[in-house]
């Protein structure tokens, strides 16, 4: 394992299965980060910059500098169909590092969408585009172009280390990071999950209780709950 | 008045007079607070977890353990047509205590809605079932079973105090508890106070300045407000 | 320049030119941030109170003492065709400062919207109204008339200069202020600059990547960024 | 149990014994947190205004509105030996409603400190004079005379519930309330809770593991924590 | 009155009567505040980064661009003995824009200190040097030196106007900006206040009340206040 | 490189070497993050839970579920003289995972402090007994031993990755963490750096400006700045 370095660019990573990817976005966020055993969720400052974004593909990593978005430059050649930028800095900034421009770039090398700790700008336009960006704020202020960062290094974006062609889901629950090693595993626990809770959203519809379908009134007991009137 | 413990059910509770509740559903949080002498509002940070989210109900409470959502299951099967559960918290947790499944679980039980000093996932199940929650954080991070907090018990949330069979009033504007034995009184008191603003309303529509309207102009006068070219 | 007093009302103040609001108003915050140099911008926290909401006028500003609105109505009768109210505050507050009466005034009077460094209520009112709002918090806590404050001072909101005439614009990117002298000047410069990102973004479409429309890839190598496998 | 009314001053109410708050004086706000089952915690936003602040005592309890600080006068008076001021605000307010005059007046009545969800001001003469506070901001700014709260009515005091008589323990930890009635029952847990830990530091010193004084590795292993080299 | 701009360097500023400042660092920002009016105060996020630093001069003024610390080198030039540096910034940022380093050169030049709307690193060195710095965050995180803002043009910092030349006054209980042309008015006032203080400051020792000092039994009797057991 | 995974123990790790170790803690923070080409530092939210405190050691790392402190107890087995534990939280907690017992444990066991990306009590024990902790907060909640997380993983520490071994300073500027291989030549440029500010420190205090130190008149002049009187 390999610590961020600055000023190198990969042109060469693994990415997920294509396959697998498709698989996998099949899934919300919540079932796969459960599928996954509770790894890999960002911090939830994160939100969707409009109502139902939603994005699955595999990382091309950045690393910015604060209030510089060159790099996203430097990635826009590097991304190929199905990718979706994954953006972290070395320190927290709210400038805005993206906009409609770049989004067009980006679509036009194939990408799905922009995960990115940091702002971004153009909402009505990246909306209209349906362009999907899970960004930690909306501002106009542009950036700079002055000093290097690197792509295709391993990051940590929002708390969530993400190695390039790792696979990276968004939707209005979060972002959640499937190493590519695992997305085959991880989807397939998914469809599980899924199916296990078709059978309960049926019993707890007919008016079942969590209690009874999960067998929990005897631990409680122990526990010592009292009910009182 | 008792304070909070944990380890206790209450299964019977008073409730809110329902057609007292059905004349609260009418007005809007802003109108119903004012109503009350400007008490009982949670705090701004809960928020509905989609547009237009509305609900009005009796309250189900539940005392929250931080990231342990195994309350909610108990308070399920306390539910009664008309009821909202309102979810307090013994530490600050925005994990994801609430789904899509638990959703379809209170609604079968006959739940109008969550207000929860905590986070939810799903949010576009949520919003497709039209089952409104307000709520301080939006997280995929699911929670476990291994502590217990209590049910229908005075519970503090958003830092307002919710007694079981209160009213709870929520929409775009915020949440307020009404005390169930005030339910009618405000209900009348909003009803007034939407009276007089319709007849406001009129004359402002007219260009009426409240300057005028509220007679501020000797008061502000009085303080030695200057208009000055 | 002048500092902020309090208990003054300017009754005859200077106005951006109408037709060269109507120039701005053709043009996003961001495109017109960039436009001025990049000065002038509210900071991001605050948001449109609905979605979608956009704003450009020329300001009837405002000071606030927290927690009381009485300013805005004596702001009401400043308010010409054309002008956005722009409000600041002594101090930080989030109580609800305006709601749908007081747009209801505004917008008889000729307001366009409101800019407030403040909380505000009946968010639905206001949606359906269309009545445009930027705003740091929604609350339903209303407010007092107890206390002087100005209008038509030069206020900081949001930590921008704002003096009375400058034109407001404000956009899902936040909301920029453009001194009245520089309309104009400004407006022309955003039109060039939208002229630019429409070759530009014909450019980016057809998959032409920044690094060389730019000329970046000599910067970069000189700065030492290297491309590895 | 009753909800917050404003415009009442309740001059009579029952205090803590003096005797139960003095044996409670000798614990720490985590150890009576731990010894009350673990509810009546503030939340951690409050902080003491300079460090090593300390306070314990029995509540004279206050309702704020914001940007007001005329109900801590009225309060004053209410004050005797021994008592805390707890200070609620019915809306979120950073504004100095107190500093060094309040403090001094408070102190001439018997008041040994305030806890307040506001702003505080003159930190560095309250430090000189000894007074312990606990606020959520320190804030230059004053406040305005002009709206009734209430004074000895129950509060919502940073999310916990406070009770005229109440007794109020703070600390660098955080502050704690204690029911008046089972003031005595949680210094005894609260001594029993402090010797068995003083058995504990002494093992802890010499090198012993928690994982063994707890007997945690059968629970460990059983939930299959592996041990890899 | 001037809006920002961006690569301006003015040389030769109108500075407050050194007299004048000298009889304002007498007073307390509270105090001074209050004197003002009740206006000129920077918001309470800045704080002092040591325990009891404190500052009074006048205002060198520095537009920073967010992780970019070089106009404070060229504001170093322009510092003369007396002078605080006041930096704003076009965007927030808390990266470390000042150390050790640059306080040894502007207390070299004679600077009485810093307040900035941005991070700072060094505390340990700073708290040694008793150089008083006001900021809104600590960190680690250098910037760089690549885009210019500009020096002694009027800046808004934490949401307060500054000219250069401007009286400038940080304490532990914030930062208050005062006007150079009010400087021996507010002076005046804040010796006028304390005089009074001094004296309620007695009486308040002494056991009186506010509510008998300020006369408030009447206006709070008229309000309805009412007294119960 | 390995994703973070839960319920695994690592008993065999590869430390820095201790005399690198020791030459690291000559160092500030700031220094050494400068030192390593500005990369590995945690977010600035982790603060000292006492002023001066210090820490420079070895990671042992945690990773902990949200209010479950039971891999701590885990963890203090692991730990050897000079290490210092960084504990990760699958989700933001600011519950008090950490006190003056486990202090007490880790100390004897050769623990050197604590990092943790969660809240911690005990704070004035903690000062008494000079352990040096940096967390998110203060918060006497008590936390559960519930849940499986991890020792000796890599983990993510409030937005830094650190791997079992790799050096972690802390000082009154934030926490900083050094890839043991990179130690030793780290600190080597770690001393460059200070020897050359010894230099530019004494020129500095003579009052040459930085504007000529580092030969900035002719870039500034380039970019354009303007000085006028």
């Amino acid at each position: 394992m390999e610590h961020t370095r600055t000023g190198v660019v990969h042109t060469s990573i693994s990415r997920a299965d294509p396959e697998e990817v498709a698989a996998l976005s099949a899934y919300g966020v919540a079932t796969i980060h459960e599928a996954m055993g509770r790894v890999g969720l960002m911090r939830p400052y994160l939100r969707p910059v409009y109502p139902r974004a939603r994005l699955c593909g595999t990382a091309v990593t950045v690393l910015l500098q604060p209030g510089d978005n060159w790099m996203l430059h430097v990635a826009a050649e590097q991304i190929r169909e199905g990718d979706v930028v994954v953006a972290a800095c070395t320190a927290e900034s709210e400038d805005g590092f993206f906009g409609e421009l770049l989004a067009t770039s980006f679509r036009a090398r194939g990408g799905q969408g922009l995960v990115i700790d940091g702002g971004v700008r153009d909402v009505a336009d990246l909306e209209r585009m349906d362009f999907p960006v899970f960004a930690r704020a909306v501002n106009a202020k542009g950036t700079i172009k002055a000093t290097l960062g690197s792509v295709n290094v391993p990051v940590v974006c929002a708390n969530a280390l993400v190695r390039p062609g790792d696979v990276v889901v968004g939707d209005g629950d979060g972002v959640v990071v499937v190493p590519r090693e695992r997305a085959a595993e991880v989807a397939a626990a998914a469809a599980r999950r899924e199916a296990a809770e078709e059978g309960k959203r049926a019993r707890f519809r007919a008016g079942e209780l969590g209690l009874d379908m999960y067998g929990m009134r005897g631990p409680l007991a122990e526990l010592g709950l009292r009910y009182e009137e």
